[in-house]
């Protein structure tokens, strides 16, 4: 059996099929044995801990402490903030049996853990002295999913961070679920090197529970939008029913204001989509494991120490400045060979280094978005392997922004709307009048949702885009993930 | 309600409730809401993520990756190594449900990943070339417990590493296994400042599966031994039902030879049972999360801004060392209420800054595990500190290992063996005739199991401790968590 180590198709032709197969060729992740898990690969998971460092010192920076809740949660603990339950509780796993005996009560694996936070704090906070608490979790959520399994994107189990914090007052809440959302941007836009609309959800969009939901939206080179992160304000919609009470200076007994905030490694499949192209995956260079590899060539054995040692010294240069470069001195594979993997997997940059190179004390250098090659003398190497990592990640930012602007279209009438998402997709910018069942008729009817709603008003230019009464808001709808 | 905020115990009068005091007092977890499971508040996780810190990096550097394999195992795969499944059904949690559905499979929450990765090992394993495969886990795993919870040592979620690698040739393979007990060795014994007796287990101690376990043992205050972490060989054991097969450089088809490895969140109450005191938690300097804290102290306004700025400046010395120093200006709190949490919560080094001390340009240094006071000038602070912390984390070990020392006895009977357990516990070195029914009778009759078996062959000094028949190893004994 051998296996077409390249990309069969083009992006711009099977997006889908072109998707999947980046997954498994840039080896990023793997079907696992039970339908719906996927295993995280070596290579992803080397990202995420790139995404969890940035955003993790981000945390800390800002006070928040890292901590581990249990994976299982009661039934009754669901059950407690009514609207949260029964917007889980048809994808929750339920744990019924240890070993061959049934359990009283089921445990549902964590969907998320807002409750069983909630039961903690509750016992932890006593005085307005316990406040805030701000709390980070990165752990594994489980959610059953019927659809089909796509890596990254839809899967039973997948990796995130979900923050949890209380306060004393709604507008401490609330700067926090602000703040936070600013953090996301920054991890999206400037490391991921991803655009994305701000704004909040609507009623029907909001997480379960929240008394409103933040978020980022990103768009795909399908035309379908994908949501990035969430920030959530609870409000006191926790910590009534879970009894999460502070004695304040004022000697009373006080509800604390929560929020809650995730981001996941579904953010992995929006670098590969928004920046994959036809030979396969391309990183941005601030998350990439690898921003540099370095390939010796050489055809003659007499060469070989000469260019070896060249190489090295390269990547001496390289990882002392904490560039992350790879020599790829493996005999076992041609030059060409390897060319094609790290091109599958995106590095950003590569140095090849032959004989003929060692003599002109250079290398060549080839960056990976456009291909471009140059040759570069060593006395230049650093600054100009910092300056074209820099450029390509600025570069793969500005493609992706004009992508996402030209996505952006206006519609003044249903019938326009309706026109723009079954040819061109991407986001359609429309006049809402503000009721859900205008926003239920067109899901309905077009499979479009509410995307967000800009935190600054937009000017109404049309009459609601379902009933034509009087809008309220202009707003961006779109086909989602 | 008024909770006592010191340790209302002593640690050499009521061991088991000291530890759980300082478990709950020192903030270090909770007990969750679930029989069996608790939650690792930010002070123990912070503590985690130091030894990962430490770990993580040793194993990136010897050529390890992170991934992520999914936390449900189909019952099926449990089943293909047969005394695998015997050994970790009965404590097996099951998900039978999702939503409102029977799932046709019933999928276990992994009690340790041996057989997932396997399964997916087969598929990536294809020629030499794809060997080693060098992969670690950071999750958790589930044992349904019955016996009582004690945070860190026995829960039925707890946090750890699972290596999980496969190798061409068995050498290779048995060179891993005692690489990696001797990072684990570097960790305990460099980091937590805690000594250990390393060897093998025996066939009856071994991990289910394996061909040989190597481990670390430590000694408990209370007489127990405590396993520290376990390396193991697994031979062919789970390659051959799972068929893992590599086509060698000789074009033929072999099985591959693998080991698996772990270290758990149970390190974290060894840190407390070994080092701590009747006051709290003593730390390591290397694994604590603040090694100083900085607590100004004035009582008039006036001063107030004066001490303040030099203890500020104090903070900033030591923070550009990377000494984790942290400023204690609450107002809300008393210098001696702060004395007292520190001291509770084990930093290292604490240092007190009063009017008289600005004046004399001067700050007040305690260590924590002496309580040894002196007044260090400021311009010795950061020599100070840095050799006053280098001389704890030493002392703590040095301490430790005297304990340890004095913990191993030998015995030539079994009534003075049994004389031992009964009235000081700890290790009983006593020869061994090599048969499983000698050691199965001793569990029975004593509850000690042996712990370890050197990798150096001891003198044999009297028969076998239960038989009585010709001895084949001195072996250490004990009672154990």
């Amino acid at each position: 059996m051998t296996v077409e180590r390249g990309i069969t198709v083009k992006k711009s032709e099977d997006f889908s099929e072109w998707y999947t197969q980046i997954i498994m060729k840039a080896e990023l992740a793997d079907y696992a044995g039970i339908k719906g898990f996927i295993v995280f690969k070596p290579y992803s998971y080397e990202i995420w801990e790139n995404i969890q460092k940035f955003l993790d010192g981000k945390l800390k920076a800002s006070g928040h402490k890292n901590a581990y809740f249990p994976a299982l949660i009661p039934e009754s603990y669901l059950k407690k903030e009514a609207e949260h339950f029964s917007g889980f509780v048809p994808e929750v796993f339920w744990v019924t049996r240890t070993g061959n005996n049934e359990i009283g009560e089921p445990l549902a694996m964590r969907p998320t853990s807002e409750t069983i936070v909630c039961d903690s704090y509750a016992k932890w906070i006593k005085s307005w002295r316990d406040l805030p608490i701000l709390i980070n979790l990165w752990n594994s959520v489980f959610r059953a999913e019927i659809k089909a399994t796509k890596p990254f994107l839809r899967t039973s189990e997948f990796l995130w961070q979900e923050g949890h914090t209380a306060h004393a007052t709604p507008e401490e809440a609330e700067k926090e679920v602000h703040d936070i959302l600013e953090f996301y941007r920054q991890l999206v836009e400037e490391q991921l090197a991803i655009p994305v609309l701000l704004g909040a959800k609507t009623e029907a969009e909001k997480f379960v529970g929240a008394v409103y939901t933040l978020a980022m939206e990103a768009m795909m080179p399908d035309g379908k939008a994908l949501q990035m992160g969430t920030s959530h304000f609870l409000g006191q919609n926790f910590s009534k029913p879970f009894e999460i009470k502070y004695l304040g200076k004022d000697e009373k007994d006080h509800y604390v204001w929560q929020t809650s905030w995730g981001v996941t490694t579904r953010m992995i499949g929006a670098v590969v989509m928004v920046h994959g192209d036809d030979k396969g995956l391309v990183l941005p260079p601030r998350i990439a494991p690898i921003q540099t590899v370095v390939v010796p060539i050489y055809y003659k054995n007499e060469d070989r120490e000469k260019v070896l040692a060249k190489a090295k010294e390269t990547v001496k240069i390289l990882s002392a400045a904490s560039i992350s470069a790879y020599l790829d001195d493996r005999t076992e594979y041609t030059p060409g060979w390897k060319f094609n993997e790290w091109e599958m997997k995106g590095i950003p940059t590569r140095i090849e280094i032959g004989p003929r190179d060692v003599a002109a004390d250079q290398v060549i250098m080839s960056r990976r978005d456009t291909g471009q090659k140059s040759a570069v003398k060593i006395g230049d190497l650093l600054k100009e392997t910092l300056r074209t990592l820099e450029s390509i990640q600025v570069s793969l930012y500005e493609n992706a922004k004009k992508q996402l602007e030209s996505s952006i279209r206006p519609a003044k009438s249903y019938e326009e709307f309706k026109q723009i998402l079954e040819t061109k997709g991407g986001f359609v910018r429309a006049c809402w009048c503000g009721r859900s069942q205008c926003e239920a008729k067109i899901k309905e009817e077009t499979g479009a949702t509410i995307r967000t709603v800009p935190f600054r008003k937009e000017e109404i230019f049309s009459g609601c885009i379902t009933c034509g009464q009087k809008a309220t808001d202009v707003v961006y709808f779109a086909r989602a993930y």
